[in-house]
């Protein structure tokens, strides 16, 4: 049995982790969390029986541990909790589909207790690559990708020589605003941006999606986990999101991974890497697709990719502050309180005003968040 | 230094092996060989410096050798002289570059003297997998395909569990015919059917991929590599050429190899297999390429891949005789002697009358091979 814990159990990675879990039934949850969904929580506990239930929200977390009184599941609280729970004996793998900075102590905590880091938070290379990379490094342990653009680029990479790469190529589906200039951004609503073409995703990364600062993480991240050069990372629109993302070699020879939109296959993938199980879904169909197509991202009109290029060539806690930035104003924005074109204009006077520390440690990385959080609050 | 052999050195694969040869300047070439142009493999010679060269044409071996009196290089000729440049000492690798069923025997010797074989000869699989897989199990051999769509198959392989295929998705350009029907067939010309939409290749292939037939033998081969069933391998026409293959695992991802269509990519990465090295030439641009189709191919249409099919699925000595009337039926088709759709009959009638022959050694193979040249010649 291969034994798992998961950071974000309710979320949509974390449900759909659960998913692979139900399906293959040959993996053993030792941990589950939740911020403050605990009646999801709760039916997962029964389902999975845990070791340990983490919940962020401390009130929530008493009253779980009420409810469940009759299992052998313990509940713990905060982030001493998710500390608890990323560094627990007996699972090999920590699944980080926490959303938010919250994930990256954890991650560190779970990579020195030795075990291996099935990651979907984003935050934790786009703010800290430089401390998590190297610590993996030297407690040899692996960071799995689960976006699956990083999955597709992990799959391409197995079996080569990752010195022979060339460029990595990105590939976006332009979200749901492809095609439209800037000006008809201006007054697009929160349910429009929410409609995102192929994938069903969390309300925060359908945003991104649509911003494109989703795919500016991305390249963040890309950078870290594939250890290539910014300028060696090319976005590619592909709007159908068949091609998950492709790398070019040396000798121009590219590999892809292609496949339907579904998340369970870079999740079971990280799982049970390097092989591949029996996943049930829908299968690609080349006749009935017909077309794959392909474009530039319009980086004039869709300011998210280019803002997160320059804040990783920045580098420092410019990312963080981005990060930060775009994760308030996506706030306000799902809030209703800006519009779809503040979101680039909250990023893009934060990072203005930031004095950038050169390689961040983890308090500077949150004291940056937090600097960032209060300046765009005493503003907007 | 990396030391090969090749035979075939004057053809299409052959020179385009030497200028991956050329261009890497680590690979010493052992042993070179031509059917009848001696003039082109005089030039190679003094280029390259081989010990041996074979020439099929006894009278142009004598030729030769009085030509190059002034070298090193030793001159041998008929299948003697075939069967002495594939196990001659030295060599790592025999590229089996030579078309048509010669090959075979020159490959078996090759494998028993512990040659790695980059295979781009299609009979040797087609009409004889059944004894060279074997073999080269027996003598820990790889059998290294130089075939676009095989190697693309055996990129997305790397560092992947076999036993995790699904299926092999072939693709093909559909040819110079692509959309017609068959009515529409009978009265193409030769100049005509030399038109292929993406590769320059031979006119023995280019005519067989017009037909079809190419992709047949193709999937006939596939079976063979990779050790998958007839209902594993569907072939997706892919117009472009863009998508040289792809590989589907039960998990549903699919792994592609895309690039320009370049045989020297698949050649050098035979040579340098696991190892990919840098390679001068066009490299793929998304955003200009701008979409890839995909079509199911028309069988009814171009039946060289039905009756592929047919021939692989009763097995035994039936695609030999596919192949043997395929290659007679081009021979004419060039000539000018019968029409497009004539190859399809030829095909047919031989594989009608031939009595099958399971599991048939080498003798039997070439003796099905005669006897359907010889039926064929005797009726058109």
């Amino acid at each position: 049995m291969k034994k798992i814990a998961i950071l974000g159990s309710t979320g949509s990675i974390g449900t759909q982790t659960l998913d692979v879990v139900r399906a293959n039934g040959d993996i053993e949850v030792l941990g589950l969390s939740a911020g403050r969904n605990i009646e999801k929580l709760e039916a997962q506990i029964r389902e999975f029986s845990p070791k340990l239930a983490a919940v962020w929200d401390e009130k929530k977390a008493e009253e779980l541990a009420v409810k469940i009184r009759d299992t052998d599941t313990r509940v713990v609280c905060g982030m001493d909790g998710l500390l608890e729970l990323a560094s627990m004996d007996g699972p090999e793998i920590l699944v980080t589909a926490i959303v938010g900075m919250l994930g990256i102590r954890p991650t560190i905590e779970a990579i020195r207790a030795g075990k291996d880091i099935a990651l979907a938070n984003k935050e934790t290379l786009v703010t800290a690559g430089h401390l998590i990379m190297p610590m993996a490094k030297e407690y040899g342990v692996r960071i799995l990708p689960v976006d699956s653009e990083h999955s597709a680029v992990f799959q391409a990479l197995n079996g080569e020589n990752p010195r022979e790469i060339h460029k990595l190529l990105i590939t976006a589906s332009g979200g749901p605003f492809r095609g439209r200039k800037r000006a008809e951004l201006a007054h697009v609503t929160v349910a429009d941006t929410l409609k995102h073409p192929n994938w069903v995703m969390g309300q925060k990364i359908t945003v991104d999606s649509a911003t494109l600062v989703n795919k500016g993480l991305e390249v963040m991240e890309a950078r870290w986990l594939f250890d290539v050069d910014l300028d060696q990372i090319q976005v590619v629109v592909q709007p159908q999101s068949v091609i998950h993302s492709m790398v070019e070699f040396q000798d121009g020879g590219i590999m892809a991974q292609l496949g339907t939109p579904d998340m369970r296959l870079p999740i079971q993938y990280a799982l049970y890497y390097p092989n591949r199980r029996y996943l049930e879904g829908d299968r690609l169909d080349f006749a009935s697709l017909g077309q794959i197509t392909f474009e530039e991202p319009d980086t004039e009109t869709f300011l998210g990719l280019p803002m997160a290029v320059r804040a990783a060539k920045e580098g420092g806690s410019m990312p963080t502050v981005l990060n930060a930035a775009n994760e308030l104003a996506v706030k306000k924005f799902l809030h209703g309180e800006i519009g779809f074109l503040d979101i680039y204009e909250i990023i893009g006077q934060s990072m203005e005003r930031h004095r950038k520390i050169e390689q961040p440690d983890l308090e500077e990385i949150l004291a940056a968040e937090n600097e960032t959080y209060q300046w765009i609050e005493s503003r907007w």
